[in-house]
């Protein structure tokens, strides 16, 4: 098959590659990792990919990084059965499945536009994760539903 | 090499591979296309992948969706090399290069706060193309530089 008719992106000589991500929760990744493209990291994704596990999934690998378990601690809020695949030269190193965190911070914005994290205070989001969502730190406000809605990376 | 060691994303069967994008563009791409991985589409992208021809690319394919010439059009503002492959039933059917539109409705927001577009009015937005950036149809504010900012799809 030649190649205009098959997609290949590049093999993974080094990085990481987040699978079974929720399907169509790939951008929300990204974003929560800070990539947009103009850093100049050679990242590939696939959407809405068909998956035996997970029926539809999305898997976004980024190479010539290594993700810390914090950094993907934070993905389990929007893609709770991701999992994390360390390679380094071709080959994968390392498992992880991701893991709820104790706390977020950084990542999402607060919806009460009265919170001191929304003001411009030099203030960081903090926020408790709880079974049933997130609490912010500061002024109590949980967010149930719709997270990744909430996402605001700066 | 084992599945785990190389990221091959689904064959294209059917819809339209945009390559030869302008580095880092991939998202501004799916936001021009309205595509964010919430209505199910089945999309692949490389983000920076290395290019013969452009030293760095990006290429999105989207399964299933043949994009309208009026479409890819739009994608000419920030991504002028990009080539446009149309895929049926595995084989490559056509081949566009996009071209530089006339004008381009509703994908842009108009950076001046007063012009009627930008407020609550029902008016898409209107930009004729120029050779040097767009100006607004209905205040004449032209934008120059970064005009990927200022892509606003509702």
């Amino acid at each position: 098959m030649s190649e205009d008719q098959q997609l290949r992106v590049s093999k993974i000589t080094e990085g990481t590659v987040i699978d079974h991500v929720t399907g169509g929760q790939a951008l929300n990744v990204l974003a929560i990792l800070g990539i947009d493209g103009s850093g100049g990291e050679e990242v590939s994704i696939g959407m809405n990919v068909p998956s035996e596990r997970l029926g539809r999934k999305d898997v976004v690998k980024v190479e010539g990084r290594e993700l810390s378990q914090d950094e993907v601690d934070v993905l389990s809020l929007i893609a709770p059965a991701a999992t994390i695949n360390i390679v380094r030269d071709y080959d994968v190193v390392e498992k992880h499945r991701v893991e709820r965190p104790s706390e977020v911070v950084g990542v999402l914005q607060c919806p009460n536009r009265n919170c001191i994290t929304t003001k411009d205070e030099p203030v960081d989001s903090r926020f408790a994760v709880l079974e049933e969502g997130v609490r912010c730190a500061y002024c109590d406000t949980i967010i149930r539903e719709s997270i990744a809605d909430h996402i605001h990376v700066d």
